[in-house]
């Protein structure tokens, strides 16, 4: 479980996933993968991992995304793909990229992102170091319970499910039938099933945890208008931590603030939300 | 000061600043003012509402902007520039959106949004409201200081000041010479010179304030990665309170995150930004 094993050909079920081969100038095809599909579509951060893996190939001195922020527009079904990407600004250091993915005539997902070397904006950047945010405290891995051993049902809806390892405290349970804490914080272990994390997976891991409304009491979908990621440092190999909190829930709609946090402590990346709060 | 002293035309300064004119199916001509200019640039909170008027124009049944995203390109100028929008959906009660801002043949600002009538939103939404966040507290506006009482020096480098009426603790006016709290957070008491905050001039507001790193002393220009705006409320007439915070400067760069509270002490908008940290 979670221990790094890859197929026969050396390549991760991730990144086999998210796959993608240039078809003209622009544009690159890509094959959605039937176990990303949540309940009605397919699961928004796979298919802004899917988007990045098209514009790093696209852009190699700038293979890292950023910042990215994403609009969907229809919900994605698994097959065929088209990522169409136009380059907005190309500095030394840094992209400013459109990438859209459509599947035939429908527009599934228009994002905006900013793309550079991670690594060189780091190795170039104001040494100081201050996060006032603060690591989530969870309990050992083996006293939380594991998502993908929700009955047949759940990950029926849910195939995402085995995906990944998500490691949740059993009080935190909430979307196998659970009340809720009430507080509009929820956090879990999280590690994909046979690779570790790098900045394009962390796109899928900042939007995996099922939206923080559950802990209010309010199951369901709770349809996203916009979603906005920060990736900050490459994550270190192994477990990462993640939590969703909302502290505006308001007018029929809640912000969702996402943080990810690698094994050495670091939080290595942000997101936030705006989405609809579930039909009553 | 702040009296609601619209021009004789009737028309307050903020929206013949903002003011757009349709030139063809999908442009729209606007004038970028001198007196919003910060440094080297155009405020690009102004800019926003400048963009955000112009699709209000264009989608009528969608007047108002809901959620934003922008991406700065390049250093925008006083002057002519033009409104190009790009509607990716709209569907019965939202409009998804991607308008950009030209001066020349010079991008200035990619932005997408989500466009909606706030009123019909909330008049359909689920009534349950559930804020955690916490009005800031503010000395009473006599005790604290007005920004536009800035050095001339300093207000021919921001014109900008004499745009609005910010008021600010007197320990926490950093860009006059302060030292900053160091501990990330700031606010201020804030009101357009001649008329109410709706949700256009919102997307102003949300990026009015001088970045935290001032807070931090980092003193000088942050050059925003990507900014993203949510306007969950229409303001109540009268003074807003504005606060930045960052939580996770890394990496040479951070997050900063504004809130806007009416004078209802209603949370109505919400920004984050990825930011650079100024130069050492």
């Amino acid at each position: 479980m979670g221990e790094s094993a890859q197929s026969a050909s050396g390549q991760a079920e991730f990144d086999r996933d998210i796959d993608v081969r240039r078809t003209d100038a622009t544009t690159y095809a890509a094959d959605l993968a039937p176990g990303w599909v949540v309940g009605g579509g397919v699961n928004g951060g796979y298919l802004l991992s899917v988007i990045a893996n098209a514009v790093s190939q696209h852009l190699p001195r700038h293979p890292d995304p950023i910042v990215v922020s994403a609009f969907y527009t229809s919900a994605s079904v698994p097959g065929a793909a088209q990522v169409r990407i136009d380059v907005k600004r190309d500095s030394g250091s840094l992209a400013i990229v459109s990438a859209e993915l459509w599947q035939g005539d429908d527009l599934r997902l228009t994002t905006t992102a900013t793309y550079a070397d991670l690594d060189g904006l780091h190795a170039k950047a104001n040494p100081l170091e201050r996060v006032t945010l603060i690591e989530p405290e969870l309990p050992p891995r083996e006293e939380c319970v594991v998502t993908h051993s929700a009955p047949d049902e759940v990950k029926s809806f849910v195939p995402m499910l085995e995906r990944f390892d998500m490691l949740v405290p059993p009080e935190q349970f909430v979307w196998a039938g659970g009340e809720g804490s009430g507080k509009g914080t929820f956090s879990a272990w999280f590690r994909l099933k046979d690779r570790d994390a790098d900045p394009i997976s962390l796109l899928q891991v900042l939007d995996a945890l099922p939206p923080v409304t559950y802990d209010l009491g309010m199951p369901g979908w709770a349809p996203t208008l916009e979603l906005t990621c920060h990736v900050r440092h490459k994550p270190a190999p192994g477990w990462l931590k993640v939590t969703h909190t909302s502290r505006n829930l308001s007018g029929g709609m809640f912000e969702e603030d996402c943080e990810v946090w690698d094994s050495e402590g670091r939080l290595v990346g942000q997101a936030r939300q705006l989405a609809r709060v579930p039909r009553a």
